[in-house]
């Protein structure tokens, strides 16, 4: 089943407030829209005439050993997708070998995630709360628990300005009922410096989520982070935001090999993975698909949806000439004058 | 709300002729959409961990302290949008802080404008009359009432070829009932030498407004203009004229920082404005969705039209990191082939 | 009324076989579609306090004056537009001071196109037949009859692949209602060396028409043309050939002002015409526009026409600050890359 | 007949699953489509005022003698198409003297085809099966059997992910009724050395088929073939990959001269042709026109595609002053930026 046919299952299951909370973008949904669209322009110039009888799609995230380079992003309000979505999230990717980064917010059972069993590493994303002993607390529990890494998103300094949700009077409600604002729930006074805070104060390592640039990810990376995400929160938050395809090269070069970079953000392919991989991501993370697989049929869904990706990045990779994910190289990406005699 | 959705509002309460004569722009209409276009092409660069608990969206316009860099343009037609169309916008500028430059075509109440009490500035912007006295007279009167700066325009050597109104046969009716041909009304003989002559008559600030190259607002600067407006009078004179996003840079880089350049056309999202800035431009402009708001709900609607700017404004520079206007730099906006590694 | 409005007109009074045949193009119409798209993706930098009181439109063609640089292209089938179609669009042109070329083709009217009264100069296009002795006595008769050039047609080396008139078999009715086969009628040996034969014996000035190519507009200069006009024959010959607002900078500099380019296709709009000016055009042609307005009203409808252009030059013109032709300069067009700041 | 309508009425003969076989391409078709705008992106820029009376479409291929330089790809299930399919397409191809490219997988009659008289050379395709006997087998023969080079296609690593296949429960059906999963006939270990190996053991040329970089085409000839095909196998094995067209002027860099370079993927038109000739192709190759023409008429709607090609390669070559296919060159090729003046 396509991606594309998976959402649409989706969609007639779910209410429409609920779908468009999910599936919308910030005011005019370009950035949402130009995600996708900048994996689809660009173009793969695949190898021919290589070994490819047996590919291994495996690779490392933080040293952890995957399946695949796809893992699954956090996502918020899983628990409203399906009665147990956390855990059924989390026993699909285990069962696929893939790294599941829980999403800790509104959603309360970090520590029934990290009791699921298998090996497949799974991180912790967290949002730092204005009232910071709520986030210093999380991250305190979470090497205990098992988690491999503590994931900061740092793109929410304030609300997007999601014009569905406005339209529809969708409203967060917590577990208890409770609705809160997400403008007054995150410390909109972030840095730099209390990224290194926390680096310090984390056993595990630290990952940096909502990165654009390559000046800001090399802050994050002298401030202790081990690895950030390029992501403009699926285009949810800053409306004209570029796309993460196209600020991946720029992250890349800004991190210069001194921690991994990860992108997420319209990626629906096996072929735009290798592009990612291509222009020097460690990995990739996906998170609406795996929604739409949680709505359908729970964690067989969401196993689907990743056994999905990893059939795709074989098939990608076969056809690339690549065996192990280490020869997806840049020169797999056509370039804008590649149709040109080069010297 | 939504522009979209005020602008549809505004069009079920009025003549069609009229909203065609406010929507329309000249022959096929290719530069007006084109100004929209051009600042929805522009991507930003995001800046992220930068303390925004406070933004302060407030900047100056010639040295008066403004609420955001949102000003209000120049209009004709505002008394037939709503009865007491000036005074209300006036009115709605002050209540929210904003610069409203008047125009004082063919709706006479510059005075009544400049009794409307509040601190925002206020410019008055005129056209030069083939009959110039007329012209004169209102910039002598103009610095007695309070008004700030006298705008000049001067992209109007002829009317725009609009087709809308010529299927509609729309007129200029002037308050008395008289019917006014553009094209006789206004100075064509317009030159530098006669900015300066205003210039040097003016015991305040000038600014041209309808420059769309960097030698035509240098030689603005020279003849004594303390600011220039990038305008192509909404797409509505020359069709095939640049947008005002792609003429920006090029006026900002000959004014050299003598003057200050402000722009208008098409901008519809706090996001768009941030891009302004951070091409170099001090303030923005906006008209349309200023009278859409005038005819749905009079100065209420004005003003809802004005925070909006603002909220969208201080949201959109928070998640570019930056807390003051003057942290808005180049480096926010992303270049072609900004998806390429940097050297 | 616009120039689409006339063409819908004249496509309800036509039987459906010969518009096609008049506004359809070679194979997928994608030349035909790109000659209009290629003028509007250019974009204008307007000039803007020059004194343009008194705009003159008038230029030269080949040393004699028109009103504008807009002409009448040479047609096939005027006759079958309207009873008298070659007088009535001569009758038209010297009504408005434009050059018409008369298309010698299926027509046989050249004497009565030259006995129209006027000052306005006409030039008379032909064909090189096979039987090339047809083209040696219709140019001999011509400087007799006061026609100022001569325009040899060379992109016909074979018919263009038109798919609408295969679907509606269309066929080339001679005035004497023989089928004419336009790949047998003309000569398909013509070389350059041709030109220089044709040039050494026409007493008035010889142009060229259908060159897409500075090197070939180069060599007819050097066979001895006057003028040569780049054409692409609307679009009706080789589908994939370049636009001729594409090709005309590089035919410009392959003449390097040893004679007058000319350029026809796609032009729709006074603009269009300042736009091609801009880039060393010294006249424009139009042909379908002129078509249309002789269906719609004769002689009438052609001025109609002709006004309008000369009426959006003039506008444009004046909005551009331009008073005259020669002021019309490079610097007057966008480049891509215009909206970044320049050194 | 246009070849849309040819496909159209093909479709409206065939099964839908049978026709999305034939005409699909694989996940989102960006590739297939691609393939077809690409060519059409390209623009030319005709010649004129060659004596083009004679035009000589001929050329070679391998050293034999064509009449023009479109040749017949191999196409999988001709059989299905068409009850004598491939003979068919033989009888076509020679009667137009036109290369056919047999193709060997689940046809079976190879010595058919090599049975039917005439002198237009025929080549054989094959792919290297899991079972190696099967493709040595075939070589073998087939010098004996006249076949003038072995095309080995090596873009089938993997089965590509087509998703009509996939809805329409599509299944390959040998002549026996027996299924069979390409994965698993075809050897996946293929490198450079095993065309080595291939090209020592083959008395007649070979030519690998499926390649899109310069260095992978370098890489053949080293390893002694004869011939590239740029192909990315109509669309149909790694979407996202680059176009033919786009990748054609790399492959022809990268052989340098040693070897001959064609191309396959959505040529549709002369025009199309002769654009591969100018960027260094040898000729081209055409499918889904070919199946189309065998659905619809057999033998006699194949020479009626090839004719229809023939004709409009006359016709391009005619309308851009090329009498013999090497005097289409690099210059009939308009490169972006070519409307700005040269220096």
């Amino acid at each position: 089943m396509d991606l594309s046919d998976l959402e649409a299952d989706a969609k007639a299951k779910l209410e429409a407030t609920f779908y468009d909370y999910i599936a919308g973008g910030a005011e005019d949904e370009r950035t949402l829209a130009d995600n996708q669209d900048a994996w689809d322009r660009m173009r793969l110039r695949p190898r021919v005439l290589r070994d490819v009888t047996t590919i291994d799609t495996s690779t490392t995230m933080l040293g952890a050993r995957v399946s695949s380079p796809v893992a699954i992003a956090p996502m918020a309000m899983q628990h409203r997708a399906s009665p147990d979505g956390p855990v059924a999230t989390a026993r699909a990717a285990q069962a696929t070998g893939a790294l599941f980064c829980m999403g800790l917010f509104g959603a309360g059972s970090a520590a029934q995630v990290a009791a699921v069993p298998g090996n497949a590493p799974r991180w912790l994303q967290v949002y730092v709360m204005a009232d910071r002993a709520r986030s210093v607390e999380a991250i305190a529990r979470s090497a205990e628990q098992g988690y491999g890494a503590i994931v900061i998103t740092v793109d929410v300094a304030r609300q997007g300005n999601r014009r569905r949700d406005a339209r529809n009077r969708w409203t967060f409600l917590q577990s208890d009922g409770q609705v809160e604002d997400p403008n007054e729930l995150f410390d909109h006074a972030l840095t730099f410096d209390d990224i290194a805070w926390f680096a310090e104060r984390t056993p595990i390592p630290l990952v940096v989520k909502g990165v654009a640039r390559g000046d800001d990810a090399k802050a994050c990376v002298d401030a202790g982070a081990a690895g950030v995400v390029v992501s403009n929160h699926g285009g949810r938050q800053l409306d004209g935001a570029l796309a993460t395809a196209d600020a991946l090269a720029d992250v890349v070069a800004g991190v210069d090999g001194r921690a991994e970079v990860y992108v997420d953000g319209g990626i629906r392919r096996g072929q735009h993975v290798v592009k990612a991989l291509a222009m020097g991501a460690q990995a990739v993370f996906v998170g609406r698909p795996v929604m739409w697989g949680l709505v359908v049929a729970d964690q067989k869904g969401v196993e689907g949806v990743m056994r999905g990706f990893q059939d795709e990045v074989e098939r990608a990779m076969a056809l690339c000439g690549a065996t192990r994910v280490d020869e997806i190289d840049a020169s797999l990406l056509a370039e804008p004058g590649w149709n040109r005699p080069r010297g």
